[in-house]
Order: C-alpha cells, then structure tokens, then sequence
C-alpha cells in the first residue's frame, strides 16, 4: 500500500474512535513546557506509536535560549477567610498561571487582584495564561466567579516546584526508501485545551499509525514537543537531521468546525505549498490559503531565516482566531469528530501529493508518441472531447521536459494531482517517461 | 507595397469570392490522411499558388511515427434486404467510417448495430469518425435515420482499399528578406467539413498569394497537410527548415460566425503570443486569448517539447467548441463570407506586427533629442496633450534601449504597434535610432 | 533631529505663510527659460535659501541641445487705430507669446489673426503659449477679447531683445552623512501661472529650509531650473555629480485641489517608487499612482534612457490634467494653504522613509531570539494578540537576511514603516541586528 491508497482514510472510524480516546486521555492532565503532566502525555502518546523520548537538563544552552527549570505543581487554590477554595486548581488546571512560582499568602482582595486573570468579554470562560520565563505566580478565573468575590480576606497557595530537572520531548522517524525527510511537529505543551492542541497531538499519532503500515518514499520525522522551547531545543540539537528535511508541516488546531487553512511557508512557494494549495482546492471542502507570517506555532521557529525550511502549517481555525481560543471553552465537545476526520484526510492528501511529485523526461519529446499503437488512445478518432485520462498524458508528455514536476503539470492542466501522477504512471510503464536527474532539485519549474 | 500595406486587405471582395470558390471545388472531395482525394485538394490548391507536393511512401518511419497505407475508396453503403441502399456514401462521404478497411457482408440489423455510429443529441446530424490506426470499418448516419432502420438483413458494402502508397503534403516558400521563417500551417484532410477546416485551406491560399505581392522581411512557408501524422512527417524530414522558423500559425476554423481566439503557443509569452494579443486588443473584434494546451491541431505537434516552437493558433471558435464541430451541420452555409473576410485581416494585421516589430537603438540617449531642430515637433509649446504621434516619438526614443522591442513600446505605451512602428520609422530616418545588434533574439523585453 | 521627526511638520503655519508669501512676490513676474525675470526669481529664493546660481553662455552645447539666446522683454501690446491698447503685456505676462521676437507692426485684423493665440473652451482664460527655438511673435489673449476686436488696423508692439547671453539655474546642495545624494528638481521658467510652477518652487524652498535644520543621512540636491533645456544643461555639466544619485522627485504642480499623485520614475520599482507608493497607501489621503511616461516634466531628462535615474514625480493634479492648466487660471487663488502643506507632509513623509529604510542582518538567525530576557516581550504569554511593535520586531528578526531592506519588510507584513523602522532600532539597540554590507545596494528584495 502507498500513501496514495490512505487517501480514502482506511480503517476510518476506528481512526477517529482513537483519537478521541487520546484526547480524553489526555483532556485532565496539567501540561506545560517542561514537567510530569508532559512526560505523562509523551507516554500516553508511546503507547500509541513507538515514540523515542528525549530529556534535555535545564540550563542547556539551545540556540539563543536556556532550558529552563522544570516545573511541577501539586495544588494551588485560593481559599477565603473560611478556608471555602474560591479558585481551585483540582476543578481546571486552568486555573492556575502558567509555570506559577510556590506562594502561600493572606491578603486581602485589593492585594489578590493584580494576580488574577479574567476575561471581561467572555464572562463564563476561564483565560489560560503563562508566565514561563518570569517568575510569577497567579491565577485564573471566569470574570463572573472575580466579580462575585466579596471583599475579605483570602489566602492564595500555589504548591508547585521550579528546580533544576528536564525538558521533555518525544521523536518518531519513519524510515522510507529515501533519506529525505518530511517533518510534522506538533506542540503538547497546553494543559486541558483540546482543540489547541490536543487534537493535533491526536492527528500526529493517527496520521503515524496511518504512515506505518505504507510504503514510503520519503521518512517521516514526528515530533511532539512543547512550543517554541521544545522546537529551539530540537534545532538547536539536530543540525544533521535538518540538513534532511525537505518538506513539513505544524500540526495544530485541526478539530473545530471551522474550514481548513494553509498558511504558507516563511517561501511562499515551497513544494509543500504547492501541494497544500493544490490539494485543498481540488477538495470540496471550504478553504483558505494564508501568507507567512512570523506568528503563530513552531513554524516560527523552522522558518526563521537562520534555518528558513519549507514548513507550513494545516490547520482549521488558525491559532488565536476562534473566541474559545486558549480559554476553557476550547474543551473536549469544542472538538468534532468530523473535523477530525476531514482533518486526517487533508493531511493525508496533501502527503501523497509530496510522494507521488516527481519530475520525469519524455523519451519522445518530437512529436507527440503514437499513444495507439500502445493502447493508450481509444482507436475512433474524431471526438471533440477526448476525456481527462487522455488530456493528462497529453499534458504530461508535453511539460515532462525536466523543468515541471507532476504538481506543475497539474496546476498548469487544471487537472487533479491524482489524474495527472496516474497519467505518468501509465506513461512510465509504457517507457514513454524517465526520471529527471536526481540530483536536481525536486521543486516545481526550474526559475 | 511592404505587409503592412496589406491591412486594408486590397481586393478584399475578389479574394472572399476566390475563398468561396475555393471551398465549394473542394467540398465534394473525399478527403482522408492519405489518398487521391488528398492529393486532389492540393492539386486544386495547387491551381492558385505554386504549392510544391511531397509523397512519403507507406512505411517511412516518421518520428515515433511511421507513414501508414494509403487509403482510397470508390463506394460504401449499407443496403437493405430490397436492395435499397440506407446509406449511402454518395449522398454524403462523412457515411463512411473515414479509412474504413473493405468490407462486404450480411448481417442481421443487431449484427450491424456496432458498427454505426449517430449523435443522439443531435439527431438529424451525421457525425464525423475515423479509425486510421486500427483497422475497422463503419457508417456514420443521422440517428434519425438510425432509429428508423427496421431489422431485418441488410449488406454492408465498403470498397476501399488500404494499400502501400504515400502520404501526400503540399509546401510552399515564399522568400523574404532574411531566411528566417513565418510557419503557416493548415490541416487537408477533413472530407466534407468547411469551417474544419476548407475555411483554413482557402484563407491560408488567399494569404499566401496577398503575401506574394508584397516585400517580404521574413520568408513565408505554409504548409497543406493531413493533421498530426502530416505535421509529423514534415517535422521528420525538415530539420533544417525547422532552425528558421521564428514564428508560425496553425490556420484552422476561421469561418464561423464565432468571434476570434488566438490560442498562445506552449512558451506563452513568445512574440508571435505578444502580436496576436495586441493585434486582438487593438481591434474592435470581441476575441478570446486562450493559454496553451496540448489539444487542437497541429500545434501539439509544432508545441511538443522537443520542439517547442512559437507557434500559436488563430480561429475563430476553436476546435470541438461549436456544436456543429465534426457534424454534416459543418457545411458550406455554416461558413459565413464576412468572417472569412475578418478571419483574413487578422491574420494579416499579425503578420504585419510581426514584420515590423524590431528593437532600435536610440542614438541620442542621454536627455530627449531635440525634436524640434529636426522638425519632429511642433513650433508652439505649452499646450496640455502634444498628439498621439509626439507621444509614439518619446515613448520609442524613451525604451530603445536594446531591450525592448516596438512591440513592447507598444504595449507599455498603450498606443496601437501601429502608430509606434510610424514614430520609429520617422526617427530612424531622422538618425535617432540605429538598429540592435542583429545577433541579439528579436524578441520582447530582455528579461 | 532627525528627518523623521520633520513628520510633524514644526512651524507647518509659518512655513505656509512663508510659501505663499513667496509665490505672492515671485507671481507678477515674467519668467521664461531665460534672462532677468528667471535670475531674479532665483535670487529671491537665494534670499531664503543658499542657492548657487550658475550661468550658461548662449551657444555652448548641452547634450543634443545648445543654450539659445537669451530673451528680456520691456514691454508688448497690441494697439488700435487710436493707439488704445487692447491686448497689454502690462496687464498680464502671458499676453505675450513667452520668447517672442521683436516686433513693431501695423497690420489690419486679417493680418494680425494668425499670431493671436486663444482657448474656445474657456473663452475667459488667457492661454499660455511658447516658441522657444523657432523664432516667433504673437500675442495671447481671450476668446471673449478676441471675438470682441472690430476690424480695423492694429500695431503690434513686442519690445523684447533675443541676443546672446546666458541660461541660469539655482542649485543647493545640503550635505549629508554619506555623499550619495536625493536629488529635487523644481522648474523656474513659467511666467505668471501659481500652481505650475510657483507652488513647486515654494515647496521646495520650505523643504530645503526644513532638511537644512535635521541630520540627514543623504545629501540632498536642490535644482532650481528651466524646464527641459535647464534639466538638460545640468546634466550635461554635472556628470559627476548625477553618479551620486540615488533617489530623485520632481516637484510640480503641488498646491490645487486635487489629490496627490505619484508618477513612477522608468524603473518602474526604484527605492524612490517603493517609498512613494508606501507613503501615500498608509496616509489617509485619496491618491493615485501612475505609471512612467515619457512626458510631463523634468522626469523626462532625467528618465531618459542614456541616465535612467530613480527619479519620480509627486504632484497634485499633474501636468495638462487640470483645466487650468497653462491658462491664466492657474492663479493664486487657485493654489490653496492647506493642500501645499499636504503636499509638504507627504514629501517629508517619502524623504522619512528612504532616510530610515535599510537592510539589517539579523545576528541571532537561528530560531527566534529570546525577546523577554532583553526587555522585548511581554512576561504574560497565551494572549491571542501580541501588538503591532511586537508583530513589527518579529517581522523585522524574519526577513532581515540580507534580502530584504526595512521598506520590503513593511510591505510584506502590512504593517507601516514608521513601525518597522522603531521596531528595527530597538532590535539593533539590543545588539539583534546588525548593518547589511554597505557594499550592497540598498534596494528592495534581491532579485
């Protein structure tokens, strides 16, 4: 089976049953940047697909960052003067700042208030905010919980521990018949937030699985990592691997109901963004192409200039632009199955567009070939319309010069990338096709 | 009288009631890609100008191609048990299956059944249908007349024979100024079809003998030829002459009453794409400029990348794009005396961009030359608007730099090639221009 | 102070008051491309502004052209029968045919009508008319004043001296940082028209009065001069001086109603055109962008193949579009305080911009920089939106690669210069960014 025949998502219930079980597995468990909740979830995920699991010390230099000291927390509330816990971390982690420092303190509420965090335009949602890099301590809670505490006198306690330890991430290469890589990195930092991103951690392992059971001709790197640290560090310690990446993609976002978005490589017109925009608009589905910006997930980081690496990212609603965003409204029923699904699906086509993508030479490129005498052309001539199979070998006969690849020739024809690689297929058997060099470049039309 | 004199299409009424006369000799002829009446036509053709006729015997390997056996046929009709003939080759020749393979047999009606063709959504039309390359026989009927067949026996008679002989094509070569070539090349072998294409043979006749008659900077070559294995057979055996064509036009379908498409050559932006596009933009006529796609006619074959000529294609409605397209309805009524007429000019109208078209040094380059002391410009300045023709002066004198040809000035400067060539004729006689280096392309804008 | 600081435009009411109090004394005076009313508006300006004052004999040869012979005129009118003036040099310079010869004749209307010059179209207007190299007499006047002349005898009187002298021009170099130079080319030579060119001429004295009070990092070239033969009399003396040149305006026509206008030097995409379009897209003001033509004013010369300087023009209504245009209409009532002082911001605006735009090297390319350890970047991370100076360092870290100068960065990312630009100063107060090699040209994007 090639990635081709995952198109039509084998095993497709299953599929999703599972990453739901993932997300549910996962939905409690307090995550951040560093600490047990991430180890936790790299595990969770290890049982899935054979994750390898890295621990980098605090203190390591990565790039120009430090990992930092680990984070671990027990408890943290804020209790009134009856000892009645009015913010408690054991009801949402959310509740808790982010890598908050240990405090136990009494004051009285005008003193609290600086260190709570509410969101006055969502009056029901608890916020999620961090502070990893500055110490801090706080917390968060629904504008009407803040609103409806009384004055008095309170008691904040945040039972966490900030020590030297690790910074956890996990990797999974699936190797393929070439050493070039197409990465797909996703961040597992975010505490019980399932959209962002439990339900790209879900889609990495699914879309693992999937990959295991294909014959690849690319290896695919995995990596579950915390955001923008987890990355730095996997940079900062790979120089090797990344001299093999050739094309990838930022897993994030991709339960909600909103439509697919494809925002471009820092490139702008890398092969993976050829592919993405191809394979989403000869889908049904709704859609939006998004330039490069230098925000949002770990493709910050994969297209800084230093590294610049043709790296997009798939998602649904783009990250801080659905109101739920990074709020506990972004909770397991905010994630749908079917997005999920047609999620899986978008990715999936968009890799076997990168698999089948090839630039071939014609052997017979004076004249067209006499496509008949090999049973290629229907025998009655004369019709206006000589259907699509025919228009793609006649497309791929005449760009298949060595400057166009398979996806060019597609985009060009107006024909599906499926239509136009099948054409090629059938033309290859013929002997009517041969690789171009393999030492050239596998992008779209030489410039 | 140079090319460009030729716009105003001297003795427009004589050469439309030649075309016409033209098309209605040959109507009749039964002609297929290889035969007597092929040869016929280009003999009839042969009648106006000195066409040239070349016989590549049955067998010649041409390209992936080889020349096949000739094919001539004396009758063909099915008859029914009384007799009578229900079909009958001698009412219309598009009846026959074109290059049928002999045949005389009885048959049950459900026997015959597969080897009739019909247009069930056009019932009253008989469909035009080969099979050069497999042998076969068969009729082609209205499918009115299909579905009144009652069963019962009939005899299908075809007398044809397909026998070693030779492909026949017509070539002739105007000679110009420089040895560098303007393909024109036009399919002969559609029997009884006029818009597809003897509306093709009689404009490429009447062209070439206006053409005859004029000063010619390029040499003129047209070539009358069965399509594709004509096309292919002339491009097996002229490599030579293939190295001087610098622009060409497959002629096809310029009679209907459809307004006019120039389909761009495989490059796109070559400069017989950029004459064709400013001689339609300029005009009055409502036109469609069509990008390149390995369909059509002979440019599949002038296109293919081997060769990639820049050869484009200049119709009116294009091929399979008119309901009538490969019908009996293509009938010399379908062929409107106007459009041919229109048809004429435009082809006219491009070539004589193309011969204009050059790139000219200015020679006074540093500041405007003064126009004035040449009596290139008026006395009495301050006005707002100084003319088109003081425009056309500044905008060549401004761009002649080597890099852009007129035809660039032309479109930068949104004036007609027209009145740029005049301005650059004006100047030129005025020495502010000298000519680019000949050894320089002549195409558009250096890139 | 910086140039950028000039955005504000401090003392913007006396620096109106000065411009119009300038236009007010240069109005009534008879200018033309040479002689005493040209030297004595460029002295007036001297007595603002340290301009240098060159004179050029009649006869020396300037590129194609030579310096013609130097006109002054006393005095010119037509007469009736009785001696009563009815056309009055006295009354308005433009009633006299700019250039004429002498002359002193009587002659009846018939005679007389074919050196008379008026607009139909407006039958109020006097036109303003010229023959500079062909010599000449006439007079203009109104349509209404024409129509009312009664037959009869005429004398007419032009008591002007064509005799060998000198062509003058102003020039004003304020000195900057680095010896490469913004040229400002204003033309002196029209008699009494406001807008076209009085207000030109007063825009770029204010502009030079403004430059001259801020630490440029460009040297600025102010040239004050006839139209045409002017420009092209400084080219030819200035060879030198024109290698300097990196970015170059046109000032003309800068104080009517209309919206702003930037016309695009030949190149089409030069720094001067980036910084013009970004200028005028991020004001608020309704504004038009226009191609490269070959016509208008000294853009002309300067655009002329042989130079083909980045040299633009930023006007109001250009030249010829307005219907005053070269008609006694354009007055000075006709040139409005608040428009010139738009005009005055908007090239402060566009000078801003090409002083700051630069290339940076972003030292930390690898992977984002940690912004929080230097004081960068907010402590509270999760929230959806970073800010627009976040957003601005972030694009500025991405794109500075050598490839990119600071104007491109704020096309790409939609964010204004003045944004990018603080944000680059603060990424290079923090050791972040560091100067691309000055080696390199400093235009946009490498190609």
């Amino acid at each position: 089976m090639n990635v081709s025949d995952l198109r039509s998502l084998p095993g497709r219930d299953a599929l999703v049953r599972q990453m739901r079980a993932l997300m549910e597995e996962l939905y409690p468990i307090c995550r951040s940047i560093t600490g047990d909740g991430l180890r936790e979830t790299l595990r969770a995920i290890g049982r899935r697909i054979p994750l390898a699991l890295s621990e980098v010390p605090s203190g390591t230099p990565v790039l120009d960052w430090t990992v930092p000291d680990e984070w671990n927390i027990r408890d943290a509330y804020v209790a009134d003067s009856s000892g009645r816990r009015v913010i408690d971390f054991r009801r949402s982690n959310l509740h808790v700042l982010n890598y908050s420092e240990p405090v136990r303190r009494k004051m009285p509420l005008a003193e609290l208030r600086p260190f709570l965090f509410a969101l006055p335009e969502h009056p029901d949602w608890i916020p999620y905010r961090t502070s990893y890099y500055e110490r801090r301590w706080g917390f968060c809670l629904s504008q009407r919980d803040l609103d409806a505490l009384p004055d008095g006198e309170y008691e904040a306690v945040v039972d966490s521990r900030l020590a030297p330890g690790a910074l956890t991430y996990g990797e999974l290469l699936l190797p393929g018949e070439t050493p070039e890589e197409i990465l797909l990195s996703t961040h597992c930092c975010h505490p019980s937030l399932a959209n962002d991103n439990l339900s790209g951690i879900a889609l990495a392992t699914a879309l693992a699985q999937l990959l295991g059971t294909a014959r690849r001709r690319y290896s695919y790197r995995f990596l579950f990592l915390p955001g923008t640290i987890g990355s730095i560090t996997w940079l900062a310690r790979n120089a090797e691997a990344i001299a093999h990446i050739r094309h990838g993609l930022v897993v994030a976002c991709v339960g909600d109901a909103g439509p697919m978005h494809y925002k471009r490589s820092r490139r702008g017109d890398a092969e993976i963004d050829r592919a993405a925009a191809h394979a989403l608009a000869r889908s049904e589905r709704e859609h939006r192409i998004v330039e490069f910006s230098p925000y949002g997930y770990d493709e910050r980081q994969y297209c800084s200039p230093g590294y610049d690496l043709p790296v997009g990212s798939l998602t649904r609603t783009p990250h801080g632009r659905f109101p739920e965003y990074h709020t506990s409204a972004d909770d397991l029923a905010f994630v749908r199955d079917d997005a999920l699904a047609d999620s899986l699906a978008a990715y999936v086509e968009v890799l076997a567009i990168l698999e089948d993508n090839r630039r071939w030479i014609n052997t017979s490129p004076k004249g067209e070939p006499q496509l008949g005498k090999r049973g290629l052309y229907r025998a009655i001539g004369g019709l206006p319309d000589p259907g699509r199979h025919t228009f793609a070998m006649l497309w791929v006969l005449n760009l298949s010069d060595g400057r166009h690849d398979l996806l060019a020739i597609a985009d060009r024809s107006g024909l599906s990338f499926e239509v136009v690689a099948a054409a090629a297929t059938r033309l290859a058997e013929a002997g009517l096709l041969e690789p171009a060099g393999s030492d050239l470049p596998a992008g779209g039309a030489v410039k």
